[in-house]
């Protein structure tokens, strides 16, 4: 029996550092089966739209430098699939016989692949589908971590270490608007490179913490009193106790994504919010706003070599585990028991219903509530993600 | 003669990357000299207020992480110092025997240095005052580039070739807004990693080039129209023909430091206020704002190698030729006659005069201004400076 002959890969949602290289992994691996290795751009609306590459004759230098590139390679979409949608998937598919058809996404690319799936079953029609996770909000269920994060934690590190020098240096309040909607890892991940107690970020705010604004300014105003400076971190995705977005509260107009998800980043508006409300209300001098915005997902160079393997090595995994069982899955990295030095992971299938439009947030463990503070175990759940290749610091203040 | 045995190194003005080379190669030329070496804290402000600490005895292995530490190491300052201000410092390092002062800054500090310097006439006093230059800016004159701008270069130039890539994926308009008050060098750093006619950045607008917000409008309709998707590089400071800063036009409240400079950085409202003209004009979708802020002077990991070393070199460099000319001077690097392969430079001691105050902007044979590009002279001239350690990439679609 010839299986897997004609495959079928596409990215979907939020592109990452490492998202190219769950698709090299992928291609290699399939390539020792001698399959046929098609592309559809920009995910599931280049299946609808009948955009689709043989991806057999990449040469493996190009493989390389394809897999060090942030971005889709074949382009990604924010389309999710509703019944019609994926029939029409399913019909074009069927007609192409693809019999395998990887999409590397994160919970929404997840939910569409579910979505897909069931139908398969409706239409009588063989099709293994295999969900290979990225993100870099670390919001996936059922995984330890997701590839995506570690590239994302260590630009997000990079980035805070470098303004606690800047602002140690021309002393001031500094707020940064991190990434993530629901769920705070990347926030946390600011404080990855701090050394001192008196480093920066001082005060860290995630959405799965009730964000106040008269408590925000107080802890300002005090660590501002004791240090004569305040780095801040704060998610893009903080919400108050009703859980309502304090980006919604303070914007008129909204633009929404076809998966309900209202847009965050790309604009200064919450930095800019906090900023005058610590100007006009605590009078501190120097106070700046940066949104982080969109390099965090994809600049050049600052890519986790740990995350890199391992965004690979699931895009192997998955091929392989594919031959194996030929039902339809989610890829993933099991859980760790504990966060130990000796830093090893497993690879594992999930189902898909287990993973698909389901979020993970950050445990309570993870984080300090009364301080605003990271605490020791997601340090020792984060430090190995962000990799070695870290820039070594001292200053003299 | 015992000359120079009390020498003072201060940094002054926004830190950069590449700021602490400069100070651990004067600090190392001058323990040569049995110099004893003293950091004033916080720039001038430190002098007035009796900040000093000793710097021989700081261990190699810590010069070399000091010197890899963005940020200014003994602290910076924004003061600039009125004929009072000089007095006083010069009448503190009078009773400190402090006979050399290095002052590591951009334009604004040399003009303090030069103040200071033309006051030591005045009371009599011999001190050798020495400007180090530093700058993200690039836009001292007589300077062919600034140590600390191939640092800044190197991260806008790999921030906007992530953007490129992230933009290919999910198609739509990003705005970056890029520091530089005055001089375009920066924002046009933003192509050099360009390698196809459609990779973004597709516009560039510089301080030099007169903003219109009707003729840019037009021209992202038109890219937009022509690529399916929009990359633009946008000075913080671009000017309307009167020269009139647009942020300055947009924004009720401003913050000025003491050298009259507006706050540019650190609020996102110049690419909210582009972003929203878009969406409401041209009505295109996903259109997104970064405003790179803080991160492109201090982001740990980006520095330029180039950079780095001729930052350490220009401090090595300014305490050897202090021991030859007991003049006051800035020191500089010698502007090439043509950028060739074969790049190399030569540093020149510049009267205090020649430098202090004054502002370089961009040569018009580096920008195209109607179609808002930047001309290949320009990276002739700067793709030397932000060095070879640059990942490469490459894409499917």
């Amino acid at each position: 029996m010839i299986r897997n002959n004609n495959i079928l890969i596409a990215q979907g949602g939020g592109p990452t550092h490492v998202i190219n290289q769950s698709l090299v992994g992928v291609i290699r691996q399939e390539k020792k089966q001698n399959s046929s290795i098609f592309g559809a751009l920009n995910g599931v609306n280049g299946i609808i739209n009948n955009r689709f590459i043989l991806l057999n004759k990449i040469s493996n230098n190009d493989l390389n430098l394809i897999a060090n590139t942030p971005g889709a390679a074949l382009g990604s979409t924010r389309d999710k699939p509703d019944e019609k949608y994926c029939i029409e998937i399913l019909n074009i598919l069927k007609s192409k016989k693809i019999n395998k058809f990887y999409y590397i996404g994160g919970n929404d690319s997840s939910d569409s692949l579910r979505i897909i799936s069931e139908h398969t079953k409706k239409i009588n029609y063989s099709l293994q589908c295999i969900h290979i996770p990225k993100t870099i909000d670390n919001d996936l269920v059922k995984n330890d971590h997701t590839p995506g994060f570690g590239s994302a934690a260590k630009y997000v590190a990079q980035l805070f270490s470098g303004i606690n020098f800047d602002v140690k240096s021309l002393p001031g309040v500094y707020l940064g608007i991190v990434m993530g909607r629901h769920a705070g890892f990347l926030t946390a991940s600011s404080s990855l490179l701090k050394k001192k107690n008196d480093d920066g970020p001082h005060l860290v705010f995630i959405p799965e913490s009730p964000f106040d604004i008269k408590i925000f300014l107080e802890k300002v105003k005090f660590t501002f009193e004791k240090y004569g400076r305040c780095i801040v971190a704060i998610s893009e995705g903080i919400q108050d106790e009703k859980k309502k977005l304090i980006s919604q509260k303070i914007t008129k107009k909204q633009e929404y994504d076809a998966h309900g998800n209202i847009q965050l980043s790309g604009t200064g508006s919450l930095g800019d919010f906090l900023s005058n409300q610590i100007k006009n209300k605590l009078k501190l001098p120097r106070v700046r706003s940066d949104t982080l915005g969109y390099p965090q997902r994809c600049f050049v160079g600052s890519a986790s070599e740990i995350d890199q393997k391992e965004a690979h090595d699931i895009g192997v995994f998955s091929a392989e585990y594919s031959l194996l069982n030929s039902k339809s899955f989610s890829a993933g990295i099991l859980e760790r028991k504990a966060f130990t030095k000796n830093y090893k992971i497993k690879f594992i299938a999930n189902s898909l219903q287990s993973v698909a439009g389901k979020t993970k947030v950050m445990p309570k463990t993870f984080y300090d509530n009364t301080n605003n503070k990271v605490n020791k175990i997601f340090y020792d759940y984060a430090l190995p993600l962000i990799g070695k290749n870290i820039t070594q610091t001292k200053t003299i203040i």
